[in-house]
């Protein structure tokens, strides 16, 4: 089924303590969007770049079969440009610099062949321009939404105003306990969940992910990694993995969210194994199987 | 089977955000042996206590079935005593007094009748205290060490030495990085088991705990809980849930092991609900049962 992808599409400049990368492929839109690319088209990607975006970004994201219509270009303009150092335990990330660029005006115009987009995934963008995105399509089946401690705590009227119109929220950890003023994720979850998010995801790095329902408590595992290249990303293709899975199956049972949150899961794993986008390039969907397995291998007993 | 637990028996004074208890019973063996006393017999107890330990304290023991001809009474002597305050998150707590009174001496011996016990469940006490055990006793089909932060720094050749004897380590995430001098926890795990023992259990609190062998990475989530009132031997009520499960069964295969962490993690839970060793007073089997499947609720996802 169709996917929709709001954020940013932009250049990376990365440090981590195994190697650095200058104007990598980055941006939520283009990670959750390649991660979605693996389960179900067409992926629809609305957001803008500059004259200065390189042409093998553009064909990587086809190659993917995403569909970049949505896509602006501004010829005059530079592209997004965000600049982070990761430091050893990579958990800590600092930002060196985020140059807005073409960003700064962003606006989304949402064409009219996206507008019955079944799904649809709203990465992390100010909390107006996410609400301007669902003004323009038609009643989607479901509704993802990230953000960020930015926005939480810069724009919380907004943000919560947003809120009302979503049905899912991915946020990690320290995200929900801010947004919600709650140390206990359990308590946080249902705090938020009061907030219109039906559906809470709370993403833990590497003590896994959270999915809280009104009935439900799953919790996936992490995949266990002794080397993580680079977490760059890694919370958008969870999100890409999630709706992309979502958008295969059409079936929104909590047993098929589960899996979501799996795929989810396998997808953020691919990510950070490589630099970049990297880890999301030449996957098949018979790798991502096996992670899938994988996952299951790790948090499976049996017994009673 | 029979198990042997040896470790400190005292009396604890806790604060916490929801309330306090002076002179409450605790102690690693106190904990270890009640969680373990669900699922096997006999258990059998090494420790010291002074002459002011409360009649209660032993009553509530013998109730559970626990064997304490290895429990010493220094008559004249006083009972360790711990006194600690959690702050709001329950995360981080304060040791406010350290009275080790008669176990400042404990010198453990092992009675005849235990030295052929064929679990042995070593609670956190000084790794010097740890081998002394060991050298009494007949070759034990399992040996589990739990350990911290304070031997691995006071004392760490002594505890090098003790973990080439171990079978089964069980410690926390802060305490598994500071052995191994590894931020990540899979890497951790692996430097650990070069020590010696062939099992490596880490425990995550809130995130659960990993089960890390040769061939097998298992991660058992953690009981969802909105309220902790008391995490006061939290993780030696797991590895009594742990020992138990294995002394019921006697079955040392990795399936089996899996379900002993997710039998620890039961205990660790219904430990933490209540104040003071007092979740671990009135449970039934049928408890321990239904909360051993609905760990498996909380972990389970079907699909391929």
């Amino acid at each position: 089924m169709s996917v929709l992808v709001v954020g940013s599409v932009a250049l990376d400049t990365i440090e981590t303590p195994f190697g650095s990368a200058q104007n990598a492929l980055g941006g939520s839109a283009t990670y959750i969007s390649a991660a979605a690319s693996y389960f179900t088209a067409p992926i629809r990607v609305v957001g803008v770049v500059g004259g200065d975006f390189p042409k093998a970004g553009i064909d990587f994201l086809e190659s993917r079969g995403i569909d970049l219509d949505g896509l602006e270009i501004v010829a005059q303009g530079k592209t997004f440009h965000w600049a982070g150092k990761y430091h050893y335990d990579l958990n800590n990330r600092d930002t060196l610099r985020t140059e807005l660029n073409v960003f700064e005006k962003f606006d989304p115009k949402i064409p009219d062949k996206y507008k019955k987009s079944r799904f649809v995934c709203l990465g992390n963008i100010d909390p107006v321009l996410q609400r301007r995105v669902l003004e323009q399509i038609e009643k989607p089946q479901l509704v993802i939404c990230d953000t960020m401690n930015f926005w939480i705590e810069g724009k919380n009227a907004e943000l919560r105003q947003t809120l009302k119109s979503i049905d899912v929220i991915v946020l990690n950890d320290s995200e929900a306990r801010l947004l919600s003023r709650e140390p206990n994720l359990i308590k946080a979850a249902r705090v938020i969940r009061g907030m219109g998010p039906k559906i809470v995801i709370i993403k833990k790095g590497e003590h896994g992910a959270m999915l809280i329902t009104e009935q439900t408590i799953f919790t996936a595992p992490a995949y266990p990694m002794e080397n993580i290249f680079d977490p760059t990303g890694a919370g958008d293709a969870f999100a890409g993995g999630f709706v992309g899975w979502l958008g295969r199956t059409g079936d929104l049972s909590e047993e098929n969210l589960k899996r979501a949150v799996i795929y989810g899961s396998a997808m953020a794993s691919f990510c950070v194994e490589q630099f970049s986008i990297d880890g999301l390039r030449d996957l098949t969907y018979l790798q991502v199987q096996d992670r899938f397995r994988a996952f299951r291998e790790l948090s499976r007993f049996d017994g009673d």
